[in-house]
């Protein structure tokens, strides 16, 4: 006999949050999410303060896995330029999968329109992540000016992911050649 | 005496429409749009079909100020490269204005998920001449593939105007340089 360990409220909270914001926009309302997560909402107020609070708590809680999966390695030996490439291949890899909106910590940054929400300020730091992630491969790949090439690289980064999540491009052709065009032009 | 024309019910919907979605995105309900607008729910069923439609109309309404404000006059004498460089200059100037929340047309596809949308429909058309803008501004520019061109530039627009308006970015020093370096490699 196996004994399956079920996700409990909390978890199955996070989950509902992180599908159902991502399918349907961050104005899901509270009764969709607990339905979906099977939880009562009475439950819900106990283990968070807010709908706001267990959005930002399932952006922050997916934003390891993500890192894992668009990230190269640390130590995968290959160059700079390459281990920034390796990031757009992923971008690249999801534009046509149907159910891809494209990035989440852009897309709800731009549906709460609120900077200082709490699932804004987890967004925001996961991409400033990524902007650093950009800026010291940059740095460390000779480029002229570290700080515009990691700019430059994020604002492809949106436009692409943005554009393929709302299925008017499928990348194909264009990521990798405006990339490569950038990083040629930075000395890297 | 001056005898003033006050907007009427259509015009003051589309007006609300307009402004609510944009500062608060595609879900703004039913009754901040009549409240704001000043129209009863029943004038408004009777002048639009739906919600739906009321967002479209007012995304369509806008197109035309729209793109006279963003693209250079038919005859303006210049470049093509400076055509197309001109655009980038309205988004810029319009980053650092506090409620600037980027491009709508961007927005507003990102936020109903959902490409059959009538409004979806309008703001994908919008984008669409855009990138027709660019494509031929690139052509008759001497590019050598004024598709994959048009395509980059419409993906630097949408990034650059997005996080523009999620207040990540100022663009300041960046959208320029990123411009002409995919118009110089392209043979413009």
């Amino acid at each position: 006999m196996t004994t399956e360990v079920k996700p409990g409220p909390r978890e199955r909270l996070l989950e509902a949050a992180a599908t159902l914001t991502y399918r349907e926009g961050a104005g899901v309302g509270i009764q969709a999410l607990c339905k979906t997560a099977g939880v009562s909402k009475r439950s819900m107020y106990q283990l968070f303060d807010s709908k706001d609070e267990l959005l930002a708590a399932s952006l922050e809680q997916g934003a390891g896995a993500y890192a894992a999966w668009l990230l190269p390695a640390d130590d995968d030996g290959r160059s700079h330029r390459a281990r920034i490439l390796h990031v757009f291949e992923r971008v690249e890899s999801q534009a046509t999968v149907p159910e891809n909106r494209g990035c989440r910590y852009l897309a709800v940054q731009i549906e709460l329109k609120d900077q200082s929400h709490p699932a804004s300020r987890v967004a925001r730091q996961v991409k400033d992540d990524l902007k650093e992630f950009f800026r010291a491969e940059a740095d460390r790949g000779g480029a002229r000016d570290p700080d515009l090439l990691a700019r430059q690289l994020l604002l492809v980064f949106d436009g692409a992911s943005a554009r393929a999540g709302i299925k008017v491009d499928d990348l194909a052709g264009l990521v990798a050649p405006t990339v490569n065009t950038l990083l040629d032009a930075a000395g890297m």
